[in-house]
C-alpha cells in the first residue's frame, strides 16, 4: 500500500514516520508513505498556498491550484489514489472505515486546515473524513490517526496474535477486559485471584464477564443491539444474567 | 497551563511540540508541555516498563510501578494534576470536554498502549478518554489530539477572530459554510456570485443557509434537536423552510 499526504506542515509528520509501530512498518517496506508540502506545487513566484476568503471572514483558505497540481502530478504515478480530505464536518472515521481503507492499493490524504480549504478541491475528494467531534488546528493529526489505524491493519505489521485481538474488538464493539501484570500485590491492590490460578477456562470466563460488565456500564445500548441482532453467544447471555443478579443484590 | 505526558515513546512528540500553532504557543510560553519517558521512572536494573499479562494472552501490559512513581514525583511539583488516561474504551472526547480541560491549571496525560495498562493505574486516573471508535497502536496520537484541541482554546493561542469562529461551531454544532478564495474561476468552476458581490448582508445569509443545508444533510437529527430546544433563530427557521421548499421543487 502507498499513502501520499498533502500538507502545509510536512515537518509535523517526521516523528510519526520514524517512531513506534509505524516507523517499523515503513522500515520493513510493508507500506510506503510520502509526505508532500503543498507549497512545492505552487507555480507563482511567492509560492502562495492560501489566500483570504471571498466574501470576507476570519482565517485563510487553502488555494485550489497547488492542490490540483499535486493531485495531477501524483496520480500519474501508479494506481489511481483514493482521495481523503480531513474535514471537521466530514463522515465520522471508525474501525470499519479503517478496514475498508486498508484494503485499497493507494490513498491520498489532503490535510485540511481549520480555517478552510477552497470548496472546489472537493471535486477531487472521494471521502471527507472527521476523526471526532472536536476542533483541531489542522488536518495533520487526523491524517496521522487515519494512517495509524489503517497501517496497523496491513498484513505483517502486527503479530498475528495482536491482530486477532483487535478483530474481536472490532467485530462487535465489546470492550476489553482489565489487564494486570506483576507484581501480584502493589500498594495493597491485589491482582484478582482467578488470574493467578492458572485455570485457563475460569480465566476466559472471568475476562468475558468483565468485558460484558464494562460494556453494559459504558454502552448499554450496544448490548441491547447485540441481543436484538442475536449476536451474543449463549455463554455471554448467561454471564449477562449473572451480572444483573449480582447488581440487584448489590443495590438491594 | 501545564501539561505533563507519560509515554513509552517520547520521540513521537518532538515534531508536534515544535511545529505549527502548538509549537508557537509553547515558544511564546502560553502553555508548557513536558513529555516524560515512563522508562525513566523504573527502579529495576533492566528498566522494564511492561510485562506479560497475568492469566496469559497477547501483548504486553504497562507495569504499575513506574507510572505510580512518575505520578508521585510529578504531582509534588505545583498544583495537583487532573489525570487523563487514553483508553480505547474510555469516554468519547468532544469539544465540550476540550473546553473543560482547557480551564484546568494542570493536566497529566498517561498514554495507554493498545495491548493494555495494568488496571491498578486507573486508581490515579480522573478520566479515561477515547478520541473515537477506532483502534490505534498507542495512546500517543490521542494525547496529541487532546492537547491540540485544548491548547488552541487557551487564551492568546489563536487570534480573537478565529476563536470566535470556533465558538460558534461549538455552541450548537452547526457545520461550516463553503470557503472560496482566488481565482474566481478555476477549471470551469466559478465562485458563487454572491461572494463576489461585496453585499455583506447577502453573503451572511448565503453562508448561514449553506451551513444549515450541510447540517440538514449530514446530521438532520441535530437540526431536529436544535428546533425542539428552541435554539434556532427566526432567520434560521426561515432559511430551513426555504431549503425544504427548494428541495421539494428539486425532487418534484
Amino acid at each position: 500500500m502507498r499513502i501520499d499526504v498533502l500538507t502545509v506542515l510536512p515537518g509535523l509528520f517526521d516523528c510519526f514516520l520514524r517512531e513506534g509501530v509505524i516507523g517499523k512498518a515503513l522500515e520493513r517496506g510493508l507500506v510506503s508513505v510520502n509526505v508532500y508540502n503543498i507549497r512545492d506545487f505552487t507555480t507563482d513566484k511567492h509560492r502562495v498556498v492560501d489566500d483570504v476568503p471571498y466574501g470576507g471572514g476570519p482565517g485563510m483558505v487553502l488555494k485550489p491550484e497547488p492542490i490540483f497540481g499535486a493531485y495531477e502530478k501524483l496520480s500519474k504515478e501508479g494506481p489511481k489514489p483514493f482521495v481523503i480530505l480531513t474535514e471537521p464536518w466530514g463522515e465520522k472515521f471508525n474501525q470499519e472505515m479503517a478496514l475498508e481503507f486498508s484494503k485499497l492499493p493507494r490513498l491520498l490524504i489532503i490535510c485540511g486546515r481549520y480555517e478552510g480549504v477552497d470548496e472546489r478541491v472537493k471535486k477531487l475528494v472521494d471521502r471527507e473524513v472527521s476523526i471526532g467531534d472536536y476542533v483541531l488546528t489542522g488536518g495533520e493529526l487526523p491524517a496521522m490517526v487515519i494512517m495509524d489505524a489503517v497501517i496497523r491493519l496491513t498484513p505483517g505489521v502486527l503479530g498475528n496474535r495482536e491482530s486477532l485481538e483487535a478483530d474481536s474488538f472490532m467485530d462487535r464493539g465489546l470492550m476489553g477486559y482489565p489487564n494486570y501484570t506483576r507484581p501480584a500485590e502493589f500498594k495493597g491492590m491485589r491482582v484478582p485471584e482467578v488470574l493467578l490460578s492458572g485455570h485457563h477456562a475460569k480465566i476466559e470466563r472471568w475476562r468475558k464477564k468483565e468485558s460484558l460488565k464494562k460494556t453494559l456500564k459504558r454502552a448499554p445500548e450496544l448490548i441491547e443491539k447485540l441481543k436484538r441482532e442475536g449476536k451474543l453467544t449463549e455463554e455471554e447471555l448467561k454471564l449477562l444474567k449473572e451480572i444483573e443478579q449480582e447488581e440487584n443484590i448489590g443495590n438491594g
